[in-house]
């Protein structure tokens, strides 16, 4: 049986293609553009389609028996603009990958969904799964909305899935937009010289996780039979002030910041309670935060020489 | 300031128009259809628009101050076959009213949520507004997804808004079509002597609220500056077979019921705990369901007969 992984051409998803591949699974990937950083992968099976503009083309879940779900239009920070496209784009096409499922009889899905948006303002550190659920974005309303529908198919036409509430991946091929992770803007920033902007005064924690773990996770998730929710992390809060601080001294250019005021739709701390995860799937993160903004500097460097 | 109450021709819309037109409030109803049942009231400006295939019309929320948001194009029962009609027509037109009533100014709104379904399988009995939200419809979903972005306003821009959990409303002006309401359909086959039909073995549980005791709730917090959710029920069960039973005995003809097999989203037991109403609004329900029954039965008749 093949695996399908739409959004497989995205930065994460190119990840998790990488760790599924290396265990020599057979891979679909839908997405609407093709991988940014680097050619097709031979042996992997490719359709471009964008399906906030259209349904899954026919026979695209034909041999599948699990798909990956990782595409999103928006980031968080874009998301609040315009709420009723977000829905449309995100929620709505994932509903209807569900109904196709149902009908094709494909059984288990692993979506990505959001530990840093779904919890909104934590009471708690780490946050646990059973944490409340209070989002002040739409993309993490979007992606609660689809883990119930995900519950709700489970619950009456027995879908297994596994949504992964992943904290902030950082790593290669992550996009160079300035709206997808400060690791690698801040990064791109430093190559050009140009100046670190902060949101806020730098005191914002988050729990950044290589991709190349994350991926491992998903990995780890589409070979399981486990099923439900479960934070994706590191487990360890860092500080975008500390962020700055590591990233000028692997750079070897320290900088003051300038400091742009803080956005609202941000929560001040955000760190993984990631134990469940960890128990389920024999999984623990392996790149520490160092090594991990090294390896990023080192593939901006590259991309930049190209 | 003039309340707007979308969805104000509907079965509970109207009740809420007469609450509000008995306290001497300035009324603007919008709705996609006119009333069924009587027709347009003086003193109350009536707008036909359907919010689903546009956005709000200009100077609907002119001189608004307190919006009552109740249109639904579906209910739990229809929600399922098309979860991806259900959250472009009920989910989205609702982000748009909230941006809306944000641009013009318009603070507070009054939402109907639903108790029956938001909570999925309940863990408790009676049910607190604190539960875990596990719907098992589509309906509870898009709901609950409405609550959320209700939240998310009033954190990041001050929304006042009061989401209310209605339990199952019966009453005069119940739609005919038999998806809305046991007790209005039950008594319309009482009077053509056709079969009265029971969806599994009778024993489901519902809180069965007279739409006049909601209608007044509404009202109260349309003129209350509390915010938040409030379950709307009337905090006590009654099974289907027990409706069966005092819907006989009220029409004079006592008939077994047809069973059915159940249908997958019906919850086996909802029952309300309704003191967070009761205390922020000094509200408590006043009909109790056999009188409730017989004014409904009395209106069936008359609706029969004209």
């Amino acid at each position: 049986m093949k695996i399908l992984v739409i959004g497989g051409c995205g930065f994460i998803g190119s990840h998790i293609v990488d760790a599924l591949c290396a265990r020599g699974l057979s891979l679909r990937v839908l997405d609407r553009s093709p991988e940014r950083f680097r050619p097709q992968l031979p042996g992997v099976e490719y359709l471009l389609h964008d399906l906030t503009r259209a349904p899954l083309p026919p026979g695209a879940l034909a041999d599948v028996g699990t798909v990956v779900h990782l595409a999103s239009t928006t980031v968080p920070a874009t998301s609040n603009q315009d709420p009723g496209l977000d829905i449309a784009e995100n929620l709505i096409p994932t509903v209807r990958l569900i109904e196709a499922m149902r009908q094709r009889g494909t059984r288990r899905l692993i979506f990505l969904s959001s530990g840093g948006t779904v919890y909104g303002v934590p009471e708690r550190d780490p946050i646990p799964e059973d944490h409340p659920l209070n989002p002040i974005s739409s993309y993490g309303i979007v992606k609660l909305a689809v883990e119930k529908y995900l519950y709700m198919e489970q619950q009456l036409h027995g879908l297994d899935y596994v949504a992964l509430r992943a904290s902030n991946p950082y790593g290669p091929r992550q996009g160079r937009s300035g709206v997808q992770g400060v690791i690698g803007t801040y990064l791109r920033r430093h190559l050009h010289d140009e100046p670190i902007e902060v949101w806020g005064d730098g005191s914002v924690v988050r729990d950044f996780l290589h991709v190349t773990d994350l991926a491992e996770l998903c990995a780890r998730a589409v070979l399981s039979t486990r099923t439900g929710v479960f934070n994706a992390g590191s487990g360890e809060g860092t500080s975008i002030a500390r962020i700055v601080e590591l990233i000028g001294r692997i750079v070897g250019r320290e900088t003051a910041p300038v400091f742009r005021p803080g956005r609202s739709f941000d929560v001040p701390r955000v760190v993984l309670d990631v134990r469940r995860a960890a128990e389920s799937f024999g999984w623990q993160p392996q790149i520490p935060l160092s090594q991990g903004i090294e390896d990023t500097w080192a593939w901006v460097r590259q991309q930049e020489e190209l």
